[in-house]
């Protein structure tokens, strides 16, 4: 199962003034594919921050996969500092250079897209387009949200793992009066994550019980038993969150 | 100006299971106020993981906020990693012992509540609710967004700062092209944050040019500079994002 670390570069994302879509779209697309995402992180477009980010996740990830900072203006630092981050010099790639003159694209604003970290490999669908860089386990992908979510499919081809199975139950009986119970049945499923979650909405409270693993039997007899010991009722249209 | 990280402690939110609603609505009211949020990093339930980020983030910024992993079940592990990030020992608090005990929760699981680390300070508007924690410069806040968003708004009056002012201007000229106009007014600007984001919609392609300072002249100023020099439209029915 390849782990996965998530880096949204952008003091616009931070500030406010845009949403981030390529977090949650991330989220959601590594749990469709069964890739195990373990961290997600925002950050300023700073050389600093970015180049030590970058460097704890690649030592501690399989992957890393970064959205923005990847265009032609002044607050596009993010290639440089992937590239700070293994200690690796800039280079200008030939391949990205004829593809941007193909673009008509010749300035030497436009030219900073095709300077990346040195030993940076491409991976493309479509000779067209612009590639996806990836530097060592570093995939470096654009911020705006519709190329980041067509690059991205990219990358997943490249980290597929076993998709999670999941059950959720109900309960209405207290979070702190359930806790030993749940504590009994996570030891005896250790390949299930079993989290549990208070809701207070209109009507009472009450407590979501969720159920995890790659493993379905595991799910299935660790909400057996879950079921057996917990009063738990059934949500009276589907899913409430 | 208060400079902020936020921490979201949850596997729930990583694995997709639950939206991230705290990271979002902590953007939206550091904005607000005027606090400087310049981190927002999603980690697991995992104390070492906790620990090392809290004490990273703690030296770095003026104020930390976490969010989950505090209530009384197996996965709630943020208090004890807070102490770890500082090397304190954990401590029943007498005032949330008689707390928990005037609401009846008095089991080991519930009373895992009241086990802080030493020093821990408490913040509250009523005296009947869970009061806000507060390690050195940790605030602890709980996941339940109900729950955050109330206790957020008590850790908010202790970082105001100036609000920030924003422009934003549209224009069609491709990003490569107007790199170096931008750079220069950027230059000429610095108290102003200049950021420029290209959106590929329905129409044709576009450019949105944001501007953001504390100083509202500053921001008129270089509005109109770079008003001057790109060819902007005027978006037909309000902001287009």
């Amino acid at each position: 199962m390849p782990s996965v670390a998530g880096v949204i570069i952008g003091n616009e994302i931070l500030s406010g003034k845009f949403a981030d879509e390529n977090g949650p779209h991330l989220i959601a697309r590594a749990r469709a594919v069964g890739a195990d995402l373990r961290r997600l992180v925002t950050i300023a477009d700073d050389r600093d921050v970015i180049a030590a980010e970058v460097r704890a996740c690649s030592q501690s990830f399989d992957h890393v996969i970064t959205s923005g900072g990847v265009g032609p203006t002044h607050d596009d630092v993010t290639l440089e500092s992937v590239a700070m981050a293994f200690g690796l010099p800039i280079v200008r790639h030939p391949e990205l250079q004829a593809l941007l003159q193909s673009y008509d694209l010749t300035n030497p604003h436009a030219m900073r897209m095709a300077e990346v970290p040195q030993g940076t490999s491409l991976h493309r669908s479509d000779p067209t387009r612009f590639p996806v860089l990836q530097c060592r386990n570093v995939w470096i992908l654009p911020g705006v949200p519709k190329l980041f979510r067509a690059k991205l499919e990219i990358v997943l081809t490249h980290l597929h793992g076993r998709a999670v199975h999941a059950r959720r139950l109900y309960t209405r009986e207290p979070e702190s009066q359930i806790a030993e119970r749940l504590e009994r049945v996570q030891r005896a499923f250790p390949a299930v994550e079993i989290g549990s979650y208070p809701r207070y909405g209109e009507g009472p409270a009450f407590v979501i019980v969720t159920l995890e693993s790659r493993d379905p039997a595991a799910v299935a007899l660790a909400a057996s038993s879950l079921t057996a010991c917990l009063v738990v009722f059934q949500p009276p249209d589907g899913p409430i969150e």
